[in-house]
């Protein structure tokens, strides 16, 4: 009985508990008061919501491919202008006249020994009609390679990354003069040719290995998700590490009349001919190279020796391209906000896929609408947004981030004026929420993943995500990835210096579909998110974070793990150069001691590694010191209380917060690389997508170029104190 | 003129100091006028070593099959007891009566879905005619496989090692009354039909996947050294970790007339039929799995979706074998000790193949027998050992260590008077010298290492191979490896406490010929040691080792690298259960919070883990003060001058000293396996010829079996002070 009234009461109290913290429940950037209102709005919100819509657009979506300049892009971009319309937005369409290269010819044979013609075509596979509309189907290239008609001996180069090289250096192979062949992952496809070229080679093969991307992972379509021996990845080679979008119109607009590079000038066109192929096209060729065996970590799950070459296998790979200028079609639609009509809330996904793409984009873009349908809805019932909406569906993503490149660089004044922040999304599917972007939006994002609830647990997305981490023996935290490239917030952030995120679910959703003809409807509905529910919990995920952005009375920007994640950062970039100074040391005692040359096998005449310059200290103290300054700006900041602000007081805090992220950008850019404003957050020069955070620091370091390591600090320090400066006027307010 | 001078008088100072020290070197055991002597005489040795006795020797040797119960197997024993006689040695032959099992039938059959006939043969090669021998060939098989005629579906067990077993109940897979197919390496062969039966499973197929052994690794057979499709490991599964030797013989010799087990009581015949196959016969029974996907770890190179099971893929598995006594003949060749006639130094390798075993065993017997020879010659010439010098060829090693087994079993007393150490070898091949044992001599070992110089490089064995540890991030300091199992040695350290060491070279050397009808002399003559000049090698570093213990003033063993070593053990056992203990804690933390369970793909019903029992703090205590004691023995002992003890004193210390390795034995031997004496070596219970030092309390930590442990920790320390009291009866003579 005692036991009994026990449990009682303690169900009692958690109870009490639970429903006094529903009351008590604290939004960044709101008073409790409003904060109670828009959770109540965000649950309306949610029961609007329906996985049907997403199902029927992704059908009517993904009936046809339809990349930059198809009739039937187009026809997409209509379609959506209207619904935008239908849902009360003002909607419209904003043209960019883009260079974008059709394949023309192409050809890959085996010339020495024997012969082979490789096919360059993916078979239809049955139970999918989509993948049987033969002609209409984008030929299977790489947009962006020059044209090229070259012969040579070949050359397998693993990933054909930097450190790839590095051991062909010390096997004493060369590339020079040949044609390489690298497998598909370990860095943005636009590295391989990259670096090929800058290694002096004259072609460059890239192919999906079954390890990476097809049987060795799991069964291949239409058996299972994952890719056939026939499937091949399509994909941009553009050189957009250094500016991505229009490549005759760098840093501009391509509007019909801009002035525009010669083609033969654009530089982020490759330097050598590339072309991507199937792993049933890469394995002959595979097996006629001999020479030195692969390392094991560079070797794939083709039933083969894998060996380096360079020959005896000589293969001949003929490639021109239709260079034509094509429309690209962003629908902009526009939600007008009630309070604040000139701070923009940016919410983007693309509409251009390579070829049908239900997961890549359309998976995203239904989302999307989705949410903006249901946002309408609640304004039509008189609970529109303070801020102004202003949702996106972007064309020629998938040639290089053209159309959302084009529109902020036409817009980009505009923009740095009235841009509060970009939320990005793309692809999506089943399993676990990835969230990246600036870090002073993580507590927000946080708040917001406490909430939406996973669809297959019932726990929240949060939770879900942090108990992966756990189970995975990293911290139970909730924080954002850095962005680095690979989907439309790169002009926002990087070039304007616009805070933004990248939403989207996946991990649970695994295939080899990626950009070929296999990435369709009845694909999608099978492997990706059958029943549409994490379309629905994006849509709850992004459609939180805008309404929240919309309507905070200010902006819930939190500098407190901004500054913890750039102080990382900064004991990232000390620690590896002390590593490397360390690692210099070892190398060159190994060096000097006959180690790698006595421990080398005298017949496989590896060239005994050299010994290297050694890493210099770098004086870091004005990086320390800024951060010091910094400490206290924000510590300061987290201390006030912005609900007391005046009116007037109110206003500057919000023009300023929306302000923060364009101080962490310079004019200059990054070195031989202006585009990139952003010194926090960059893709790598040598990575592609793959993030390099204090970017011109760390890449100094990492390519050993200590002059400019050191005046890139004083930069950054300069930049964060500028930062720290704008914090200080936000500290003045009263 | 000044610098020329200069350059001379450096050149004497270093030539002078050169001369001095060569004048000085000191060699454990000798006095510096003795160590002079030794090494003018090992000289002598090195010069009369000829290559080309090992290349004639290994073509007669190699020309047939040749395993127990071989007329050719009983031809090459007589013929190298001729060979030792004619050197100069005392020669015998040892001949026992040893149950060795020849396949008769053998059949298995893919039987649903679809029907697949295994061929179970290796195809004979162009340019190698000894693979074409046919019939003569021993039929692929694993010995000690009971008979058996099951069928059943089939499950995918990785390595079929305890931690895979841990995966399959993770992912809800039972193997009861089915059949598994474990891939070889991960551990010894023996282990998997051991586990598989505990586990409940019916019959056992192993095969080589091409990942590990086979086109993965490089060209094969006969382009390459690598296993061909068609090529079979075969191999013991005896459970050797019980005890070697004779399966109806246990601890005593299988001499003719010797009162024998039955055949269905010998516990180390497997409960469960096993076949190994080649990776041909592999792929269809893998490719018609289906089941969850294998973790990528469990992954081979053949181009299929690796999946689990169980089923639908079912086998038929069919075993018979002729069950019968053989003759196992071990040649013996003593030579008598002019000063010590009743210390031996005892020399081995065994002389049986699988088939004609070229590298494994004929490479090292060969080495073996060219040492004994130039030895021989050394004795002729007035320069014979002090001690007694027996040189074995083994017979029956490769069914499971039966030749040597049996000869210790019926020795062992005088054994365990006389011997002062085992000095085995086997296989040997181009690389680095490989060498394991007694920590006692490592000392030795060491000081020998550093005199034998490397074939390819010049430089001493010894620092190619701490260059080689240095270039891979290790220590550069010469220590032995602790003795498992695998080869001859295994009785006399194991089972009768006799200091043994087991030397080899390797590395460069790499083929998939192990046990198979490839190990040939062409195959040997291309990829293993084509001009012999590791097995030159190898005859220094053996033949040094065995005349240094031969002719040692006082017998050179070293306690300070022996103590250092248990130590570290120590540290390991204490470590190991530390990080049980948090792991265990992180483990039930992650269950409580529902990590594995939320973390965990819903569509895969992955059964969440269940919390584990805490792990309870051991007292190590007995075994630290043990160790402490050991400790002071071992520094007065290295202070200890035994040049200027007493006659008397002398033979006192070498008849203690040959006694010490003995000590660190138990009369009841390890848990469950009373056959293993040793407390510090043991090849693991669940591991094969993996070492398992500290075994007894090491393997109780692992199985989680708290109170065993504890007992153990103190029978370990017993035996410790044991040790320690052996060593102050060293330090207290004069």
């Amino acid at each position: 009985m005692k036991y009994q009234l026990m449990k009682t009461s303690i169900f009692t109290f958690f109870a009490l508990c639970a429903a006094l913290c529903m009351n008590a429940q604290q939004i960044t950037g709101f008073t409790t008061e409003a904060a109670d209102r828009q959770i109540a709005l965000e649950k309306q919100f949610d029961a609007s919501l329906s996985a049907e819509n997403l199902d029927s657009w992704m059908q009517k979506m993904t009936a046809q491919p339809h990349w930059v300049g198809t009739p039937f892009g187009e026809e997409n971009a209509k379609w959506m202008k209207k619904q935008f319309e239908s849902w009360g937005y003002d909607a419209r369409i904003e043209t960019y006249q883009v260079l974008f290269p059709y394949p023309k010819v192409r050809s890959l044979e085996l010339t020495e020994p024997g012969s082979f013609k490789a096919s360059l075509t993916a078979v239809p596979v049955e139970g999918d009609p989509f993948t049987a509309q033969g002609e209409a189907l984008l030929p299977s290239y790489n947009a962006f390679s020059r044209d090229g008609d070259v012969e040579a001996e070949l050359v397998f180069v693993n990933y054909g990354v930097p450190a790839d090289y590095e051991m062909l250096e010390k096997l004493g192979i060369d590339v020079k003069g040949k044609i390489v062949i690298a497998k598909y992952y370990g860095s943005w496809r636009g590295i391989k040719p990259k670096l090929a070229a800058e290694k002096g080679a004259i072609g460059c093969l890239i192919y999906s290995d079954p390890k990476d991307d097809g049987y060795y992972q799991g069964a291949v379509y239409p058996e299972g998700a994952f890719k056939n021996a026939t499937g091949v990845q399509r994909g941009s080679v553009m050189d957009m590490p250094l500016y991505p979008g229009d490549v005759l119109t760098p840093g501009y607009a391509a509007t019909k009349d801009a002035k525009r590079l010669k083609r033969e000038d654009a530089p982020t066109i490759t330097k050598i001919p590339v072309l991507p192929i199937s792993y049933a096209d890469a394995e002959p060729l595979l097996k006629a190279l001999k020479g030195p065996v692969a390392p094991s970590d560079w070797r794939g799950a083709l039933p083969l020796t894998y060996r380096i070459g360079p020959g005896p296998a000589k293969v001949h790979l003929k490639l021109e391209f239709e260079w034509k200028l094509q429309p690209a079609h962003n629908v902009i639609a526009t939600l007008k906000g009630s309070e604040f009509p000139d701070q923009w809330i940016i919410r983007g996904n693309h509409h251009d896929a390579w070829v049908h793409g239900a997961a890549d984009p359309v998976s995203g873009m239904v989302a999307l609408m989705e949410e903006a349908r249901a946002v309408g809805e609640l304004a039509r019932k008189g609970q529109g947004p303070k801020r102004t909406l202003v949702y996106c569906a972007w064309d020629a993503e998938e040639p290089g981030l053209i159309g959302s490149t084009e529109w902020v660089e036409d817009h980009l004044s505009e923009l740095q004026e009235k841009a509060v922040a970009y939320i990005n999304t793309d692809g999506n599917g089943r399993g676990f929420l990835g969230a990246g972007g600036s870090h002073s939006l993580q507590t927000m994002v946080s708040e917001v993943a406490r909430e939406v609830p996973d669809p297959q647990t019932g726990v929240s997305i949060q939770e879900r995500l942090l108990s992966r981490n756990a189970a995975n023996g990293r911290d139970k935290e909730f924080e954002l990835y850095a962005l680095g490239s690979g989907s439309d917030y790169t002009p926002f952030i990087q070039h304007a210096g616009i805070a933004s995120l990248n939403l989207g679910f996946g991990g649970e959703n695994a295939g080899g579909e990626y950009h070929t003809i296999y990435d369709t409807y009845p694909h999608f509905k099978r492997f990706k998110d059958p029943d549409m529910s994490y379309g629905i919990a994006l849509a709850k995920t992004a459609g939180r974070i805008t309404l929240r952005l919309a309507n905070a009375q200010w902006l819930p920007l939190d500098f407190k793990p901004w500054k913890k994640t750039v102080s990382t950062y900064l004991d990232e970039v000390m620690e590896t150069t002390d590593k490397m100074r360390k690692a210099t040391e070892k190398h060159n005692e190994l060096v000097r001691s006959r180690a790698y040359e006595l421990s080398a096998d005298p017949k496989k005449g590896i060239a005994a590694p050299k010994a290297k310059a050694m890493v210099p200290y770098l004086d870091f103290a004005p990086l320390q010191n800024a951060l010091t300054k910094l400490d206290g700006e924000v510590n300061a900041l987290s201390g006030k209380e912005f609900s007391s602000l005046s009116n007037s007081g109110k206003k500057a805090l919000n023009t300023l917060l929306m302000k923060t992220e364009q101080q962490l950008t310079s004019k200059d850019g990054l070195p031989r690389r202006s585009w990139y404003k952003h010194q926090i957050y960059a893709p790598g020069f040598y990575t592609g997508y793959g993030v390099k955070t204090l970017p011109g620091v760390r890449e100094a370091i990492e390519q050993r170029n200590w002059d400019e390591a050191q005046a890139e600090i004083e930069k950054l320090a300069g930049t964060l104190e500028s930062m720290a400066d704008h914090l200080k006027k936000i500290n003045a307010l009263n």
